[in-house]
């Protein structure tokens, strides 16, 4: 139904610039292509901005040129939220399911991606861009106020010092028994200690037993068990991050 | 490492025929072309073997002429187990994501795939035995015992009255607010209700009021909240099915 008041918004798009009332901002050429060519909008319909700082806005198009466009935003329709403070590291796999990786772990609301080189890895390089592209797309559609922040490929070691002490480190790994998903989370849930984590998913081939036991010796980490069938890493990724989220995170 | 009595299964397989100690099966051409010339195993060679039946088996393979094996049952490696009775019953979705949805409800452990019409739904068929491959492919990856059911693609009102009233309908809306899942399937598992259940995830575009008014009715449904985010139709299957699985199926 279409209200004079309140347009409905034809498109969601992150945009780097500064949102305020009224001050026009020119999205990306690849931006103005996909409102204008695709999406086929004209002069005074509605687009859906955030760009991580300044909550999401209703914006009004108004056409530039036979291809352009600039957007106005007019209104704050949400305040800013910041995403619950989840990493997900990961052992990167291959190109399609990488792409997949970055997709649902924006949906799933991690604030930072992280995929690490361990021993067992079978990649070698990490196309940051695209991540971080399919980050974006993905917090476009699910309708996040914030992009995942994607780090640049590291070793694993480098993400756990990252960690520190005082980020609990959700390791899931098929070679170990560890405890049931929803006992062991419900557990650190009610010990409180849930303000920033980490969950750490392993190669197809497995973590190796040095990286095991450098696991092991943070304090702050704890085994989890994702149930008898073997998971292809793409979906322990999301199925941990859902027993995180609907219990410690912000679907509660 | 290789040791004489116990070979490592090189391969894992899924075949029509009864498995008992001593009795050669020839598995499919494909399978064989597989066997043989992907994964170029020879005389003597281990090979994983279920059939929903008989549990699992090491089989030793033979060669047969130039592009042919014969596969024979040796030792039961685990007793047959049943996966819950969870079924997943969805309105189908594009090509790549269908696949996707049959093979992720696979590692999941539905027992049933049930792509169903609804109101809002963009697809009008579905490759029934596309899906059970894929739902083949994935239970052998994912160490499975059996396979889930794929159903024909039917009317939404046909799966719930297939669910009864004593089949709990777990129900995702995303346009209803619902009880956050945790919270949600622990209560189900403290009334002690969850011998079988359905989860029942809509189009992209939601399900209708019709079709919300239709599901309210069943007196066992459950409706859940999967969190603040938009999810995408395979994201909410994978997160609803682990809800489920991590509380009252069979990971705990």
């Amino acid at each position: 139904m279409w209200q004079m008041n309140a347009p409905v918004s034809k498109a969601r798009l992150y945009v780097d610039d500064d949102l305020t009332e009224g001050h026009a901002i020119h999205p990306t050429k690849e931006q103005q292509h996909y409102l204008v060519n695709v999406m086929r909008l004209g002069d005074g319909d509605a687009v859906s901005l955030f760009n991580g700082r300044d909550g999401e806005w209703q914006a009004v198009l108004a056409r530039e040129g036979r291809r352009g466009c600039a957007l106005t935003p007019q209104q704050m329709t949400r305040q800013q939220q910041a995403s619950p403070d989840l990493w997900l590291v990961f052992a990167p796999v291959k190109k399609a399911r990488l792409d997949f990786i970055a997709q649902k772990a924006s949906e799933m609301g991690c604030s930072r991606i992280w995929p690490v080189r361990t021993d067992h890895c079978q990649v070698s390089r990490v196309n940051d861009d695209r991540m971080l592209a399919n980050a974006i797309e993905a917090a476009e559609q699910t309708e996040r106020l914030d992009i995942a922040e994607i780090m640049p490929f590291a070793l694993l070691d480098e993400a756990l010092q990252a960690c520190g002490d005082d980020r609990t480190i959700i390791f899931c790994d098929e070679a170990s028994a560890g405890d049931a998903a929803a006992n062991a989370i419900t557990r650190l849930a009610e010990a409180g200690s849930i303000d920033r984590a980490a969950i750490l998913i392993g190669p197809e081939g497995g973590f190796s037993n040095a990286e095991r036991r450098q696991i092991d010796r943070f304090q702050n980490s704890l085994k989890l068990s994702l149930g008898p069938r073997i998971l292809r890493a793409d979906t322990a990724a999301i199925a941990a991050l859902t027993c995180f989220q609907s219990v410690c995170g912000d679907w509660a």
